[in-house]
């Protein structure tokens, strides 16, 4: 440390920690591989791609015993001058492969100078997710052909990986061959080379090529719902979604729900092949849309992933979903499938991978997986509950010691439809409620505004799209809201008797309706409203109780609610409902699209696709069907919030109304009534 | 061995000698099995295939020290009985699954129920075929789908494979996936499968699929050849050629050899695409007819191997040739290329792979990858020379020690191209000739007639055909009897001079020709003729001579003729014009179409692939035109035989005329000579 010249000087990397010493006149980068900590680079230490980007420390470091300062490092060179000019370098940045060691220096690789750097999620209790993407650009100069030593160019390109990137077993497609001397030749033999490697197996496989150098690298995250597809379009070096798009699913034309599409294709002998080509072309149509959003060329799109539930995962494949029609709801495959795209008909780069995830069992599908990856119960110290509420619930419990799966027909009430005024999430439609359990008049908010119907300027504010129903998220609290004014009892039950108190208790055919809202339209909540609602409430919870029952737990520690359903509703009311067993309310949290972050997280990590099948393997397949219990759980599930549960966490934050007895309306219509022994 | 009943017996399978003791009542195949003994079986045991027959030794047999009879055997079971009626078994043939073992047992697996049996070929030197095939069929019983343990078909079925088969790391195509479920259901879970087995890497690919039991494989091996495609359909168990055929190549319309298709690229950007097509429609077409000559559907043909010249090679994979039509003949790519044959526009089994073998060099193809493959250098103790004769000759010579290959550029001459009364080898054309020393006169004989033309009956024996010009082989013959006459002298030259001894030598232009037939068609050999196949013959010997000066020998130990060319000449001619180096005539063969038997080799012995890609890297591949020696060794093999190298093993069969020096004719076309100093 003293000022007489020593051959040799200390480095240190932060945040890794590693350090070594080298001898003088070292580059940067060359120290971090040889101590293998983690610098990306595409070009190769050749000062283009920039992505090798460093900053010194500087100063006195006690803990590493060196004094760091920017002129232990080569002066700013010509190249990266130029590389500066051009493409910008931040203030104390430099680029580590153009940048020499002279003394000891502490230096730190920022997080997007890192290939394996975490993306944070913008939900605080989610896990980051690592970078390791299964798709690498690469930088190589090819040596030229030689007459003294004949061999194809195809060899000397694997050479180049091998020799300049340490990348070997490399094979590569048919479109790869036709173009590789054309595209040699173009770049002058300096080209770029995407490499896939397929996770769990030592092979990778050459996908793309470009002359010269190329740096853009980007993949599909797809989550195919029944009703909406959504793709996220990810850079596979940042890991940024750089753009997002939505479509409705096509086939809906083809049927509303899962199994209308199923039927189509058991009354029309190949019609899944129509609506496999729906589907994909849906997913073109996406393609093209993100791209042209993030303002890159499709063919730099060189991966997907998708998440989808089986009938979807099937008709993309261009299975005939059939067979999950009916008992015994066989999957033709429930392993993950990697495929090229253009197999699948996807129009990305020509030489572009698909990897669908596993699906679970015949009701739990690649959607499911996604949500596992996304919520990660396989490393949880307590019992998870994950559920994810649609036409079916798809229901995970367990930790990391045992994990379970069923699905749950809780039928399309939770999304509004068979719902009087039920509605899909749209502007206009009532997502919050609550009602004064004195006068039992109702108070709501609707998609769109901000603004609560007894605030001034509701009516202004809601003009434009009116007052049109109440979607899934409104229904919960509507009915949890009546319960808690003793508007409908423990059994779901609409008091008649109330009438007397409020006009917004009326008859409706032989029973009792709420009126929410009078006038055009008129919405109000009818007994049979409430009887739905039940049905998919019990149908949830036994599910839920089920797997409780096989993994021999009486309380679950943490609740994830994934799906769009799941990030809409309020915990409070949807424990009150009994959707959900008791557990601590903060506890209780929405997991958001954790089907279309667990696709992400299959795209930009590698490992993660392992991890996955490895885990979807473990989980074990309840079949609710053939459950001699889910029966009767689902009869005493019926009841608000449960006949026999009792939810001790939400008493301490709800007052529970008195269970009361009510007589059903005689069937004149009257509404006389008569006590009944109780 | 006395008649105490033990709980054991001892079994020996001959002709492997595994022996060992098994208890009383174990079937054979299954102790066959845990001994690792040969025995091939589609079905696993089921009495369906027939393939695990075996006999029983009958009688005393010391050196294995057991008495064998058939009473050891238990007795022919109604099962048995049923496959006998059903498919026929021979005379003391029994099935061994269904066969117990009751006491000791010599049991002979007969090489048809062995799954390595040895395919012998015609020619006596050649090795035997090791059957090996990459394409298996096995018959599994797949579990039926189970709501209480729910699992994908295809799951169930990856799970029969490895619990019946031991077959595991399988994976399918898209295709597999979409038919599954329909021929599991249609085979009432009973169905058989074919299984690839990629060579050097430890996956399994399922490839086809059909309900029940299946027991027809085949697979293509082709010869892609500039002027002709042969194809020869195999079975994959038998490794029997159950059907051929040969097709002009249609790329001819774009141009006869190799490099007007080259330049017919350059000069029509996209021609490549059309010739890729033709080839692939012709290769359809070569496959519907084997498939029909044979009575099996398209669809059982699993597998195809191809060879062919680098040109062909590419033009058939859909690379533009253009690279390999000017200095440095880059390939695109030499490596072997296994690739669904769907992709190469094959029709064959959806799932059919097709297996490309590498190339050498821009100039030695995958065509001499399957001649080395059929000739086996790599073995050879001594130095063996191999010579592909076509428009251009491939020559590989070598021992187990080291291996060079080059190619030489001959030009068409060998195959009657540019000789004034040549042709292809066709009926009418003369393929044999001898010269009387004395008279000069020419005796003959056609192809289509046994008949010599000075025997009787000749010209009435080949009066349909007439006779119609001189193909290859008869140019070597009449030029090397020429030579033997001393109508030309060592440098090549028409002695004009012997037009005085015999009219059939006559001035033509400023040259001397002679005469082999009178009248319509007039046949003679013009003095252009001879230098031709001096060009011809002197540009095969240098590119021999090159090689052997690289491996520093001055005489190869064993000479193969690969090739049409290579199947008809007369070795002893071949030598006396200095094609071929000296060498023990009866060390010179021909190796016939060794490239196709190299293409069938690889078919029928997956490990067949691995070791020529191994063989091929490990040869030198040498560029004549980068060789400064090349064109020395050329100017000196002008000569007949050879200006200095002295062919001391032909000397012994043959006489060699004493040297002569022939001044040229004068330029008036006169006969007159004058002496120059020699």
């Amino acid at each position: 440390m003293a000022d007489t010249t020593p051959d040799d000087a200390l480095i240190v990397f932060t945040p890794s920690g590693k350090r070594g010493r080298f001898p003088i006149g070292t580059p940067v980068l060359q120290a971090a591989r040889s101590l293998g900590v983690d610098i990306d680079s595409v070009c190769g230490g050749r000062a283009i791609c920039g992505r090798c980007q460093i900053t010194i420390g500087e100063g006195e470091f006690a803990k590493h015993g060196i004094r760091s300062t920017a002129a232990h490092l080569s002066e700013f060179s010509a190249v990266e001058k130029r590389y500066d000019d051009k493409r910008g370098l931040l203030a104390g940045r430099r680029l580590s492969c153009q940048t020499k060691l002279l003394g000891d220096a502490v230096i730190d690789v920022p997080p997007e100078s890192q290939v394996h750097k975490q993306v944070v999620r913008k939900r605080a209790e989610a896990r980051a997710i690592d970078m390791n993407p299964a798709t690498r650009l690469y930088f190589i100069e090819v040596e030229e052909p030689d007459m003294h030593k004949p061999s194809s160019d195809l060899e000397r390109v694997y050479r180049a990986l091998a020799e300049q990137w340490n990348v070997a077993d490399v094979s590569c497609n048919l479109t790869i061959m036709q173009n590789l001397q054309k595209v040699l030749r173009q770049g002058e033999w300096k080209i770029t080379v995407a490499v896939f490697s397929r996770p769990a197996s030592g092979s990778n496989i050459m996908t793309a090529i470009w002359p010269g150098f190329h740096d853009k690298a980007f993949g599909l995250a797809v989550d195919v719902g029944s009703t909406t597809i959504a793709a996220h379009l990810c850079s596979l070096s940042t890991g940024d979604v750089v753009a997002s798009s939505g479509l409705m699913n096509p086939q809906i034309r083809f049927g509303e729900d899962l199994m209308s599409r199923v039927s189509y294709v058991m009354m029309n002998p190949g019609g899944e092949k129509e609506m496999t080509a729906a589907i994909r072309e849906a997913l073109n149509t996406l393609a093209a849309q993100v791209a042209t959003e993030a303002s890159i060329d499709k063919t730099d799109i060189l991966e997907a992933v998708l998440v989808g539930n089986p009938v979807m995962h099937h008709l993309f494949l261009g299975i005939d979903p059939t067979e999950l029609g009916g008992a015994p709801f066989a999957l033709a495959t429930g392993l993950a499938v990697t495929r090229p795209a253009k197999e699948l008909d996807l129009q990305l780069n020509p030489g572009a991978y698909v990897y669908v995830l596993p699906c679970i069992a015949g009701h739990v599908g690649a959607d499911t997986a996604g949500v596992v990856l996304s919520e990660s119960p396989q490393y949880s110290e307590d019992n998870m509950l994950i559920v994810d509420v649609g036409t079916n619930a798809e229901i995970v419990l367990g930790s990391k010691n045992r994990l379970l799966a069923c699905s749950s027909p809780t039928g399309p009430a939770f999304e509004g439809a068979q719902i009087t005024c039920g509605q899909r999430a749209a502007p206009g439609a009532i997502e919050r409620i609550r009602i004064d359990p004195v006068t039992l008049e109702p108070r709501y908010r609707v998609i769109g505004s901000e603004l609560w119907s007894d605030e001034p300027g509701f009516e202004e504010a809601v003009a434009s799209t009116g007052v049109t129903g109440i979607c899934g998220s409104g229904i919960i609290e509507v009915i949890a809201e009546m319960y808690l004014a003793g508007i409908i009892n423990q059994d779901g039950l609409v008091d008649g008797g109330m009438a007397e108190k409020s006009p917004r208790i009326r008859p409706h055919k032989r029973t009792f309706t709420y009126v929410v809202r009078e006038g055009e339209p008129f919405i109000s909540i009818t007994q049979n409203d409430v009887r739905a609602i039940q049905l998919a409430k019990a149908a949830l919870y036994a599910g839920t109780r089920l797997l409780m029952d096989k993994l021999g737990i009486e309380h679950v520690d943490r609740i994830r609610l994934a799906g769009a359903f799941g990030s809409h509703i309020d915990v409070k009311f949807a424990m009150i409902l009994g959707l959900i067993p008791d557990c601590p309310l903060d506890k209780v949290q929405s997991a958001g699209n954790a089907a279309g972050t667990g696709a992400r997280i299959a795209l930009l990590n590698a490992k993660a696709r392992d991890e996955i099948e490895h885990v979807v393997r473990r989980i074990e397949k309840i079949e609710t069907a053939v459950e001699p219990l889910f029966q009767q759980h689902f009869v005493e599930a019926m009841a608000i919030p449960h006949k026999t549960a009792f939810f001790a966490n939400l008493a301490k934050e709800v007052k529970f109304p008195e269970p009361k007895t009510i007589i059903p309306l005689e069937s004149d219509g009257s509404e006389r009534r008569k006590r009944r022994r109780s």
